[in-house]
């Protein structure tokens, strides 16, 4: 479960840190909540974040109940364990995403991605970018085009960067010239990362995936998602019902200290966008692959 | 026909005012020839430049042909005027186009639109803009979303700026935002310039346009381009065979002299894209509107 789940639920790991090894226990319990309440605060969108919090807080709490008499310093201990076994989890969920998607990058072909969903988001080798590193250490030969992501330009600095250490052949382009690019022909596939996805299929993921998606779809180039197991919420039956998290104007009207756009211009930011599960070629998970994503395949993906 | 059309004609005077006033009228000729050579080579892609420089020159070799033994103090003046009238003739066409298209904009609406198509754009009030000026007198309200228009910011630095001049409501947005935002139904109408159409209606305009069309298409918001007549290119016969301008990779991999990706990061920045006819509701010229545009009305507007 990307990055923001694994720092999670370790900062969850300092909220009782912070108290002393010989406490009582139940001040634990009330410890993590408040790490719970607050950390859940961060972002809106991102269901990692969530489905990490709670699964370590359930799991120090069967232990507080378990042992109602046990030290602080072996809540400590446990929590520290949760957050390195969530850790582990999540670089071996990458690994196998990589491996369970190389199969729809084809030898010679070209590549979009969007974002970053690679190391630098994960505690393993990504979602999207690990179907690419996988594709690679299998000999294939392609190249990566890497659309900038506007505002916070994830893709200029980060995957541009992930991809030249892995000696990958990347082409950064603005966010508006990727529908040009697919009309070209200049594109075989898009692959993207997803921060939440409904019980439908429909993918909260980066701002602009929304667009890509529509633009694949036009320009028949299949369009893939690939993320772990705990991208997905049950719990919410559309897209439509995934909160999209709105950001400060002085993200777009102001660049790395200066502004680009007069004073007191007003903005519309939102970070995230929902793409429709029908423009969805395939969903790429640990477990394997959900092509033409629905309800049902979701459902027994899941099971 | 846009300020680059406007300039080139003014370029052209320049090329034989550095001439004396009494050397003979056949080396203004020469110089005339040799200014449209370098100015042609400006830009490969908009056509109002060459339509000025192709006018201007053929008006001066006339003028040479018919008053042989004039003085070249004669042909300056001559030329002047040329440029004067189609300084004059781009402020009346940018009148018309806003009087012509200001009823696609309804009130208590919202607009997109993308790059510069405004008063900095023209010698007039602009094409997609005087649109929204044109309303706007019409006592309309409304609201104007603008993409800040990646690489150069067009939509940023001077869209936000001239609709602020003329107290329009403006809400800036990053270019991949746009589809999230129609998907939303917050967008009534798209509204952009175009820098060449084609006989059959496909229309070259700042690279994200193409994009924008599709995902107007998509979510059904009606998608309008404005332009003078002198933007359309009857000798080129569909959008494919326009050439797209490509620009140097320091536009996106820098920004204000700050490096935002890594250091020799290959780029594709193409300054145009092409948007099908198909996907264009109308376009917008000073003679009236052509709906659903294709060659045979095409044909039938510029007779």
């Amino acid at each position: 479960m990307p990055a923001i789940g694994v720092a999670a639920a370790y900062g969850l790991l300092l909220s009782v840190q912070r108290l002393g090894d010989d406490e009582e226990i139940q001040k634990g319990k009330a410890a993590i909540r408040r790490g719970c309440e607050y950390l859940e605060s961060a972002r809106p969108t991102a269901v990692n974040l969530f489905w990490a919090l709670e699964k370590t807080r359930q799991g120090a709490q069967e232990f507080i109940e378990n042992e109602p008499a046990a030290s602080l310093k072996k809540l400590k201990r446990f929590v520290l364990k949760q957050a390195n076994d969530i850790r582990r989890l999540d670089i071996e969920s990458c690994r196998k995403i990589g491996e369970n998607g190389q199969k729809f990058i084809r030898n010679n072909t070209a590549i979009l991605t969007h974002c970053n969903a690679g190391a630098l988001a994960t505690a393993g080798q990504g979602t999207a970018l690990s179907v690419i590193y996988s594709a690679k250490r299998r000999g294939k030969r392609f190249r990566v085009y890497v659309g900038e992501t506007r505002p916070l330009l994830q893709g200029a600095r980060l995957t541009c960067w992930e991809l030249k250490q892995a000696r990958i052949n990347a082409i950064l382009i603005c966010d508006s010239m990727a529908g040009w690019l697919m009309k070209q022909g200049k594109i075989d596939a898009v692959i993207t990362g997803a921060d939440r996805i409904a019980a439908n299929g429909d993918a909260a993921n980066k701002i602009g995936t929304y667009g890509l998606s529509v633009l694949a779809r036009e320009n028949k180039v299949p369009f893939y998602i690939a993320a772990p197991v705990s991208t997905f919420d049950r719990g919410i039956k559309s897209g439509r019902l995934i909160p999209i998290e709105h950001r400060p104007a002085d993200e777009v009207t102001s660049f790395a200290g200066r502004r680009i756009a007069p004073r007191h211009t007003e903005v519309w930011n939102p970070a995230f966008d929902i793409t429709d599960a029908g423009n969805i070629t395939a969903i790429i998970t640990e477990r394997g692959v959900i092509e033409k994503p629905n309800a049902e395949k979701i459902a027994r993906h899941l099971a």
